[in-house]
């Protein structure tokens, strides 16, 4: 079967999550370990607020990891300097194969992401990609964040398309089960060389570049 | 109003999930950072298959994070040792403040727990805690886990007693905010000293030791 359509995770696939790592010099030694524990945090967030009924956008949930992380390694940030590493987060760089693998592959492209609507606008325009999605979805709609089921629906409604007939696409190999339990062909962009995770719900394909998808 | 029973969480709380570290001292000259990689894949593992609703129980998810963190940390086991890891599992040593906080504390008193009820039968049996235990409660009869309501719900259920009038006790701050959500008085137990969750739902009691409750 022929691959209909492309839906491709935000953060950490299209767009570097680590590159606020430059943001996070200016307030401690090791801005690595303040980007890793941020992330961390960002996504137990997610799936504790999903799991417990209490949705807050992408936004607040940044913002609230950011400062777990800040506290438990033991940094002293000013107000105005955790307002620059969150501003940060609407400029992240996209990793350098995204826009000629965007570019290459058929239409209809979309985004779905746990990021909150205004965040995906600002990332998409800073970055330039506008011109090369179709669509740009927020869990927002569903109130709810990967990977449940509601959230992977997004895709299949608003494109027309079964999802078995949309290549999902995530560096993220949780995302990766998620989509994949949900119906998804899944390709798992792996640029580092992560181990799989042990759920059950491998990829379909495993690329080490979005320049190698199908 | 006064505590009209207590429910205590179990691993992290009553058990030392990080005992196992004797056990994998054949393995890795870093046991530490084995049980440390287990401990927060097997939790996200829970997180991950509720929002799924790709339930297993507790003894397969806990074996998939071992087999997750051997391999990203690049140890080599054999079969018998990741057997070994796995039955330490079903022997955690209790924390030396457990035994007399429990008999102090007024009845009932139950555990609410991730565990599989096999997992639980043997650590509280392997821990002569039985005697000093009411109940044993495993998120196995509602097959979805913590912080999710459904898992909380069982406490108040089998007490007869409304959640507000419960103690519910953990040291796993995600949980606190898991049962404060959910409608419990929450004591935190933080030996560690660790930062607080930044979820907005904070402990009604924050104690270091056990035998600090009220």
């Amino acid at each position: 079967m022929p691959i209909r359509g492309y839906i491709f995770d935000a953060y950490g696939t299209l767009f570097d999550v680590h590159s606020v790592v430059d943001a996070g010099a200016a307030i401690t030694a090791d801005p690595a370990a303040l980007s890793a524990l941020w992330r961390q945090k960002q996504l137990e967030y997610t799936w504790l607020r999903s799991l417990m009924g209490r949705y807050e956008d992408f936004w607040a949930v940044t913002e609230s990891a950011l400062r777990f992380a800040i506290r438990r390694l033991d940094i002293a940030a000013s107000e105005a300097q955790v307002r620059g590493l969150m501003d940060a987060y609407l400029r992240l760089a996209s990793f350098p194969d995204v826009r000629e693998a965007l570019a290459r592959v058929s239409r209809p492209r979309a985004i779905l992401s746990n990021g909150a609507p205004t965040m995906l606008d600002a990332v998409v325009r800073s970055s330039g990609l506008s011109s090369l999605l179709d669509h740009v979805l927020s869990v927002d709609r569903v109130r709810i964040y990967k990977p449940a089921a509601a959230v992977y629906a997004l895709g299949p409604e608003t494109l027309g398309i079964p999802a078995g007939d949309l290549l999902f696409v995530s560096s993220n190999a949780w995302d990766v089960a998620g989509a994949k339990a949900f119906g998804y062909r899944v390709a798992w962009c792996n640029r580092f060389d992560a181990p799989a995770e042990t759920l059950g719900l491998d990829a379909d394909y495993v690329v080490s570049s979005l320049r190698d998808l199908p």
